[in-house]
């Protein structure tokens, strides 16, 4: 698996990378991130990649020409599953997306920021426009971000322990039941008896019954999938 | 506006913040993150944080005593509107959310991590549970950085252009129109022409048209709320 960001605030994503499952995933050879910087593509002298909208209004737009030339660039390197836009009217992101998306081998993920990017590259370049949820960030990286590590710890061999992520919420449609860890008594609140019993197949259905109670009251659409 | 992230991997955050509006945003003071390291209020040799499950199965869980420790001492400095805890099981989040915590002085988030916190940290310490999406991250350390980013731009003043927020995609149940800057033709593709024409209103009506058409392709859902 190897993925493309591209982004004018590539500092912005240097610390996630470096630490935690992304960087495990990389040093174990499971996944490869590279971070272009779209400025490195622009020929003029002050290194621009934004103008102002056509039409006026607040906010800068990122121009198309530096993003087509990194694209380019990539695409005659490989060739690459999807060219995925991070944007917040794109499709959004569930669980099932990322699990068809670990199946891929190349993708190229591309940070808006500022208004968002020309819409020439999002009709000439983009082959899907994802969002990570109904709220506007001020700019694709986190996005890209999460989407990334969404995707690589699915990657086999990126966990360490490849049942961890079948027990995840969403992955059958229900939300993860609750968890305990030592002491066995905080402050008078302990660990509810059963889970302390040693009978596995008690334990088991303890848990699924409180996955389903916990996803009837607080996400009672899943259920409904 | 002052928010507390509390995370065993804060490492992972130091770019996010360094960088990009939220830099600004500390910068002119109008708002203030601290992020602060678990395993600092840990009392074992070790500096140990989570544990194996009660239980059985796969998956680390953080243990309730470093985080209890950890948000006593911040309460004990200044009064908390709300300790949020980032999980793929709480609330979804939605602009909407993001507006009226906005208007919060005090924020604590609480980052899961590994199979996620002790269920009693939950019940005892988190007021409010947010997940940013319908998917599995490798922590909560993203998604807080989400939701941090989502709230801080828009405190007023962290934004150069204060009409920029409202201009977004959701703000008004719309998704935003298209936009397009410099060059007016790329490859044969060229701008269209009514946001050349100069004639103010013509361009809002245009944009209004085109925000509509958008939702009502991408997500009707909206339009009905």
């Amino acid at each position: 698996m190897r993925i493309d960001i591209i982004t004018c605030v590539p500092r912005l994503l240097d610390s996630f990378f470096a630490h935690s499952i992304l960087k495990r995933a990389q040093d174990k050879g499971h996944a490869e991130v590279h971070i272009h910087d779209i400025r490195d593509y622009s020929t003029d002298k002050h290194k621009s990649v934004d103008d102002y909208a056509f039409g006026g209004g607040a906010g800068m737009v990122l121009q198309i020409e530096p993003i087509a030339r990194c694209i380019r660039n990539l695409q005659n390197e490989r060739t690459y599953d999807e060219v995925i836009y991070l944007t917040p009217d794109g499709e959004r992101l569930q669980q099932g997306i990322v699990n068809r998306l670990s199946l891929n081998q190349n993708l190229i993920l591309l940070c808006g920021h500022y208004k968002g990017v020309d819409q020439r590259v999002r009709d000439l370049f983009v082959t899907k426009e994802i969002s990570i949820g109904d709220y506007v960030l001020s700019g694709g990286e986190l996005a890209a971000a999460v989407l990334a590590d969404a995707i690589i710890r699915l990657v086999p061999g990126v966990l360490n322990d490849e049942t961890s992520a079948l027990t995840d919420s969403f992955q059958d449609n229900l939300l993860a039941p609750p968890v305990y860890t030592r002491p066995y008594e905080f402050e008078g609140h302990k660990v509810p008896d059963i889970l302390l019993s040693g009978h596995e197949a008690r334990i088991e259905d303890w848990r699924y019954q409180q996955s389903v109670e916990r996803t009837r009251e607080r996400r009672p659409d899943l259920l409904n999938e």
